[in-house]
C-alpha cells in the first residue's frame, strides 16, 4: 500500500503539469547548484498562513521553519534536541542567510491556548502546554488586561509573541554579532487571514503598521 | 523602519492582486470558521521543497511543521520545549487531523551533515549537530557502507530518516492507538528536487515507489 | 522428430514474414561481410530483459553475453573454461568492439539468491551458488544493512553487481590498456522491468541516474 | 558522465515509445508476478542471431544464455565459476523450465577459430582458445576431412557443436532424469543468417531439417 490521500496526489499532479513544468530548468539548477534562499522565515504551522503563498515565492527563495505560534526559544546550548534553534543555526552559519522574518498571524490556535486560563493538557505528554509556556509571563499579563476585549487580547499576544521571538533571536551570539555589525536584519510581520493584510513591525518601536497605506 | 526586503514585499503584493483576490471568500471563511486542514505535513526547511507548492495546496489544507531533515524525535514527555512534538500534539488532539505525511527530499543539507564524518559544529551551541544526532546510529551504519556510492548513501539516509520519523510517530501513545484502530494514517514521501518526482513509501515494506508509474 | 515447440515455430514464422522479409538485404549483407557490432552487452539471462528488445536493435548491432546476474569474473587465465571471459576476449580482440555495456535489471533472481541467507544449493552441483559467490562479500555486507528494506537491499546489490562487473572488466589487461588510452568505453545500466525505466551509471561517481530526466 | 552511446540511447527511446508503450501492462505483470519463461535458449553471442528476434518473442518468454558458439560444457561440479552451468541449473531447478533449445548459426566466428589450424591466442589469457577447445577432438577430425569444402567443414562443425552441447546437457543428472521420464525436452536448431532459414535437429538421427518444407 503506497497510496497517498487523493487530495495530495491530485495536487501533486497539478504541480507537475503546472508549476514544475513551467519551472523545470529552475528546479534542475536548484538541484545541481544547491539552494541559496534569500530569507529565513519562522512561521506558524497554521494551514492558512503558508509563507510561500503569502509572499508568492518560487522554489529556492525561502528557508522556512514552522512551529506552533512561530516561537523562537531563548539560546540554550544544553544538549537537548532543539528543532528551531538547529534550523536557525543552519540558515545563518551554513546557508549564510542574512534576512530573518518572524511571521505571526491572526486567529492563531497556539496563542488562543496560551490565553485560555482553563486550558488542559491535550495529551498526557502536554507538549503544547509546555511549548506555549514560552509565552507564559506575557500571556498571564495579557489575560489579566480586563480592559481589552477577547479579540484584542488575542491580537496583542500574537504580536507580543513576534517581538518575543525576535528578542530571543538576539540571544543567539552569532545573530547578535551580525546584527550589531549591520550584516543581518531581523523582520517581524503579522498576517490577517481574513483581510489578507500584512502588518509589518517597525524595528524601532515594535509597532505593527501597514507599509501599503503608509506610502 | 518597517520596510520588508523588496522581494518579500513585492511577492506579497503579487499575492494580494493574485491569489488572495481570487480566493477572498475562502480566506474570509477560513478566518471565521477556523482551519480544518486535511493533512499534517512534517517537512524539511529546505527552500526547494515547500509542501504547499509540491501539493499545489490552497489556504486551509495543510498543517505544516518544518524542521531540518523532517525529523520527529521519539516521545519524550520530559518538560523540555519540544517544538515538533507540540505541533504534532496540536494537529492530532486539537485539530483532529487523521492523515500525517512525513516528506523528505533529495540533496538534503541536514542529511549531508549527518553523513559527514568530519562535520564540525556550525556554532558553539552545536544545535544542528545535536538535532541531527537523532539519526546518528543509522548515519554511522550508512557511512560505513562502502559498497554504496556517495549519492546512494545520501538517498538511503534520506529515506531511512523518513522511516525513522514514522517509527517515532508511533511512539506517541495517542498516534499508536488511533493507527491501531485504523482511524489515523501515516504516510511517507520523498521528493526529487531535480526531476520533480515524488516517491511514496509503501507502508508494508517501507520501500519508496512512484505511484504514477504503478498505475 | 524435429518439431520445435509450437510457440517457437510460430514465432519463427512471424519473423520470416515480418522482420526478415523487411530486412532481407541486411541479413544477406551481414552474412557476406560478417558482423561489425557496435557494442558488447553483458546482460542477464532473465526473460524480461533482452538487450535487443530494450535497445530496439536489429541484426548485427549487439554482441551479447548473457549469464545469471550479468557477472564478469575477475581476470583468471588459469586454463579453465571461462565462458564470459572468452566472449569478452573475442569481442575486444577479434571484433574490435570499443563500447561495452554491463546491463543489470530489477527483480533479478540471481541477486535475490545472493541475498538469501538460507539459500540452499539448487542441485548437488551447486553451480548457481558458486557463480553467485562472485558477489559474496558485497552480498553479505548488504544483507546486514538492516536499515534498508528488502527492496532497497535488492536494488543496491543489483547496482553493486554492475559496478563489480565493471571493476572486473578493468582487471583484463587489454581492456585496462584501451580504456586508459581513451579508446574503449565501459558503460553500466540498470533496467526497471516494471516501469521500463533505464538508469545509466555515472562513470565518475558510480551513481545510477536517468538521462531522460537530466536533459 | 552518464551518457550511453547515441545508438543505444536512441534505441531505448524507440523501445519506450514503441514496444514498452504497447506492452506496458505485460511488463507490469511480469515485474509483479515474476518470470515464467517457456524455454531456455542456449545461443551464440553473435550479433546476427538474437533468439528474441528470430523467434519474435516478447518479454517473459525466453530465458537466454549466450556464449561464444553456444557451447555447454560437460557436468563438472568442481567449485570453479561455471557461468553456463549455473544458468542451466537456475532455469531447470528454480524456474522449472522444461524446454531447452540449443541454437547455432552459420558463419560462426567461434567455430571458424576452432577450425583454423594457425589460430593464435587472441590475448595472453587465451580464453577463447580454451573455451573453443571444448570442441577440439571434433574440430581436429573435421579439419582433416579434405573431401569437404571449407564452407562444408564450417557448417558441419556448427552442427556438431549443437549435438555436442546437447550431449553435454544430458551429462547433468537432473536433466538426464527429467528427460528420461519424458518431462523435459531438448531441441537443436541452426539458423542461416543469409537466407533466414531455420534448420531443426531431428532428435532421433541428429540430422538438421527444415520443418517448413517437410509439411
Amino acid at each position: 500500500m503506497s497510496n497517498l490521500p487523493d487530495h495530495l496526489w491530485n495536487g501533486y499532479r497539478a504541480f507537475m503539469t503546472g508549476r514544475y513544468s513551467d519551472e523545470r530548468a529552475r528546479y534542475r539548477q536548484l538541484a545541481e547548484r544547491g539552494q541559496e534562499p534569500h530569507t529565513l522565515v519562522i512561521a506558524c504551522c497554521d494551514s492558512r498562513a503558508a509563507p510561500e503563498t503569502i509572499f508568492d515565492c518560487g522554489p529556492g527563495e525561502l528557508f522556512v521553519v514552522r512551529n506552533v505560534a512561530n516561537l523562537v526559544p531563548p539560546y540554550e546550548p544544553d544538549g537537548n534536541y532543539h528543532s528551531t534553534s538547529a534550523a536557525i543555526e543552519f540558515a545563518i552559519q551554513a546557508l549564510k542567510i542574512r534576512d530573518i522574518l518572524v511571521m505571526g498571524h491572526g486567529r492563531c490556535g497556539g496563542i488562543q491556548a496560551a490565553l485560555d486560563p482553563n486550558a488542559k493538557p491535550l495529551s498526557p505528554g502536554d507538549f503544547i502546554g509546555r511549548w506555549i509556556s514560552l509565552l507564559k509571563p506575557s500571556a498571564e499579563k495579557i489575560r489579566d488586561s480586563d480592559l481589552l476585549t477577547g479579540g484584542e487580547r488575542q491580537t496583542a499576544l500574537e504580536r507580543i509573541s513576534i517581538r518575543s521571538s525576535i528578542a530571543n533571536l538576539h540571544s543567539f551570539p552569532n545573530i547578535a554579532a551580525l546584527a550589531e555589525k549591520g550584516e543581518l536584519r531581523v523582520h517581524g510581520a503579522w498576517f490577517d487571514i481574513s483581510s489578507g493584510e500584512l502588518w509589518v513591525m517597525d524595528r524601532d518601536s515594535g509597532d505593527f503598521v501597514r507599509p501599503d497605506i503608509e506610502t
